[in-house]
């Protein structure tokens, strides 16, 4: 990991391959007070446990905001170091409430390309198996690839991580 | 992307993960014309809508000739660069008709050996998921596996496409 | 691969990427005789011919033991190379054994740190798709992760297999 982070970096990793401990490591490296805008719901005990998981983990410094659907909104208006933890659960439930998938991911954009930073966001990689049965599963990996590939192409770093190790896919500018 | 590509680049990737743009790239970095093998079947609206919006993106410069089974022989006649897109739906369009895999798979190395190229293949990577349910899907996945290893022994170059950025696999050699 | 092996290899992989091919080629490059320790059951035939083709490609050189549960046992005792082939038929059966992951995937840890080695472990990486519908299916998962970033700490050097070909994920020490 750089020790000073570009100003954004896009973490993509399977299920449990250290994403959210990999992007909170970026953040930490900067001064606090840091940002974390949570998108996740707890809509069944699974889920509740794991944002306890996560809330647990990160220490003192942090501030936490509730974002399942104004992720853009709390992006442009933060100042310092954030983490968004995570793309993956934003689109879910912007698919979930029938949003304009298309204006928010516009939206999103928009704000990664003025926030101050560093930013982080975090976001699973979906596409790598095989073709789902479910059209809501196909229609939602064809959307998180394509938002992945419009943040990756603002990203400075972008990496995947790998039973908790970054493979590098974009190297951020060494400052 | 290297100035000149090499004779056989393998573009392994998720679903949208920039596979097609990546291996378009790679041959518009040659002069034209360049030969699009389309292996793809329009069953529904969603996949019409799919071959619509990769045709649309290429531009002149393109032939495009339609080989969902006869793929090893059309590459085998052509002459300049060639883009083949993809293999994991000539693979589909194999096993729908039941034919016989081992010999296309053969018939297909031997084209690669041959064809003067340049040639990209890309082909969806599908075999990092957990173990499909359904007994085709995982006799899908172990011979796309089988296909994509004997290619990627024969190829320069071999790229994973992840979020629109080449992790590679295999540098080709720089001329 | 490097000449002489580190000490604690971590082969991931998705679906008939080469997982098993590298890491026979990691452990043949010792000094045998070589030890394999199995994990699989051949609960029906399209699992026996699976273990029966693996079985064939290893040459002379090889003994084979069966340990569906008992890995962390069988590895604290080896003396030699070692390769386990894999992690993740290991967990199937600690799960549908009922058996305690967390005491499990600490006696292997164990065993990990105190062997002689080389020692190459073999694992899928299976989180890289859609979420499973099925919640036997998450869990699996999520335990795998687990296991892989701890075994991935412990690691001397980590790949990822793709198309038959290595991704370093993390360099081994060049001795």
């Amino acid at each position: 990991m750089p020790q000073t982070p570009p100003r954004l970096t896009l973490v993509l990793g399977g299920a449990r391959s250290g994403k959210s401990a990999y992007a909170e490591g970026v953040i930490e490296a900067c001064p606090g007070p840091w940002l974390y805008l949570a998108t996740a719901q707890s809509f069944d005990a699974e889920m509740a446990e794991r944002i306890a998981l996560h809330r647990d983990r990160r220490g003192a410094g942090w501030r936490t905001r509730d974002v399942p659907l104004a992720l853009p909104e709390a992006l442009s208006e933060a100042q310092g170091p954030v983490l968004v933890d995570c793309l993956t659960l934003w689109l879910t439930n912007l698919m979930l409430a029938e949003a304009d998938l298309a204006a928010a991911s516009e939206a999103l954009a928009a704000a990664c390309r003025t926030a101050p930073g560093p930013v982080a966001l975090v976001a699973n990689e979906v596409g790598l198996g095989i073709v789902p049965e479910n059209a809501l599963a196909r229609r939602f990996r064809d959307e998180a690839g394509r938002l992945h590939q419009r943040l990756a192409r603002l990203a400075d770093r972008v990496v995947l991580t790998v039973a908790g190790l970054p493979l590098v896919v974009k190297p951020g500018a060494t400052p």
